[in-house]
């Protein structure tokens, strides 16, 4: 089924103990659609970049089938850049830069064709935004899936509030589940975040793993433990492509295939840190794929007969 | 097969944001016993305290069948006394009082009759104290699993690495795991700290669960996920005594074994932090523990097919 992603397309400077990549091809969009079109085809990218942004970097989304009719192009702009050095244990990081650019006043129009799409993926940007998205569209998607953030919390509480009514899977990470709930206990923090619109909720911990809740049920996928995390940036938003790429090309939101959506991501985003932003991610093999998610299997699995 | 288990038998005082316990029974060696006992009778102890332990301390071992012999009991002397008090986020917490008493001088003497035990459980102690235990057994156990913390690698370094070359299992936590092998990815920890003596590394990570390696092959077991952690003295402990309890009653040392053994040791400790103490433990029941070890098969079981 079809999947349109919303989101942003970016530069990114990023610093990390093992060197700096200068400028290169980011942003929680590019990363949702390179990971999801592991999965399918044709996926439908709403975003903005300026006229600074390299022909070659959007090159990676025509070659994977991603279509880019939702992509504006402005002119005489540049493209909102993000620049960030990690500390040494690549958990925490310093923002050294943020310039909005074409995103300060992005106006996300959805294509006619996109209209009708089944599976949409709202990424963390202004909620009125991400409304504003849901509004355009001609009918209610079968599943819709939002990230949002933590400042978002802060600066527009009672726009994030109205947006979650309107989802039906929020994935956040754990700090922000503790602000949106007001607990601390990431157990009654779900419980209450389910009670505000979503149905399924996926709190990401980073290198401890995600839990994807649903009504009384919990599903946990640990995350690969890796020699060397070279560059974290866009884990999450890989992780959240590889899920609903999975869910939209089997067309099946049973809790057992989200379990499989969330090992999917897992996966991908396994990939997505071993190198510079997408560098890892486009240069996957199915072969490789496969056998990552196989080390995931022997990583958990145990054989233990209740009686 | 016969286990004994070395370590303290303290008197504890806890503060946690749910309340105050003053001087309850706790230890490394309670906690390993105690758990271990749901997995297999007299258990051998071997420790110290002093007379101002109470009576009612020393039923919690007998009640539960695990063999006493080797607790001395050192009159006109105080027991090990520890005070702690836990953050908001039960991580974190400040000791607030330390006072070794009987453990000052402790020589941990094991008995004739345990000295032919096949699994043996060598507490966080001082060093030689550990090496002193292994000297006095007749023939090397089948299975030896030693705890030590990062103090002993601050102040007795050579004696870690030492201790270290005469076990099979070593638990410690990822700080621990760190210190020990001077490399920050747990990954990289691990094939090192392999190196140095243990075939077996189980790297404990709290509310983020427990990674056990053993050559090329990887497990990992995450802690369930609970509405409230009450109390998390002694978590580590009844993991470990569940895990080692688990290993000596099967008499099984297959590596398949040992990931069911890890998934004991995390269901028994998912209780321990329920109550304060050793309170929830010792109340178990058998349908209590089942029930739980089916929560963690659901939790982590998910169904693909690798083609």
């Amino acid at each position: 089924m079809s999947l349109l992603v919303v989101g942003t397309v970016a530069l990114d400077t990023i610093e990390t103990p093992f060197g700096k990549a200068e400028r290169i091809i980011g942003g929680s969009a590019t990363h949702f659609s390179l990971a999801a079109s592991f999965f399918k085809n044709n996926i439908q990218l709403v975003s903005v970049i300026g006229e600074d942004f390299p022909t070659a970097g959007i090159k990676n989304f025509t070659d994977r089938n991603i279509d880019i009719k939702g992509l504006q192009v402005k002119k005489g702009e540049k493209s909102f850049f993000w620049a960030g050095r990690y500390h040494n244990d690549m958990n925490t990081r310093d923002t050294l830069d943020t310039q909005l650019n074409v995103l300060a006043d992005f106006d996300p129009i959805v294509p006619e064709e996109y209209r009708n799409t089944e599976y949409l993926m709202l990424g963390n940007l202004m909620p009125k935004l991400q409304m504003k998205v849901l509004d355009q569209m001609n009918k209610r998607p079968k599943l819709v899936m939002l990230d949002t953030m933590n400042f978002w919390m802060d600066i527009a509480w009672d726009d994030v509030i109205e947006v979650l009514k309107r989802v039906d899977v929020l994935t956040v990470n754990d700090e922000e589940a503790r602000q949106l709930s007001k607990e601390y206990s990431l157990v009654k923090a779900a419980r209450k975040i389910l009670t505000m619109g979503p149905q399924y909720l996926i709190i990401k911990k980073g290198e401890n793993g995600a839990l994807l809740f649903h009504k009384d049920e919990l599903f946990f996928a640990p995350a690969l433990p890796l020699e060397e995390v070279f560059d974290p940036t866009g884990a999450g938003d890989s992780f959240a492509g590889g899920f609903i790429g999975h869910l939209s090309s089997t067309d099946d939101i049973s809790f057992a295939n989200m379990k499989r959506a969330v090992i999917y991501g897992s996966a991908i985003a396994s990939f997505c840190v071993e190198k510079f932003g997408i560098d890892r991610v486009v240069s996957l093999s199915n072969d490789e794929f496969k056998n990552r998610v196989s080390q995931f299997v022997s990583l958990v699995q145990f054989d233990i007969t209740l009686s």
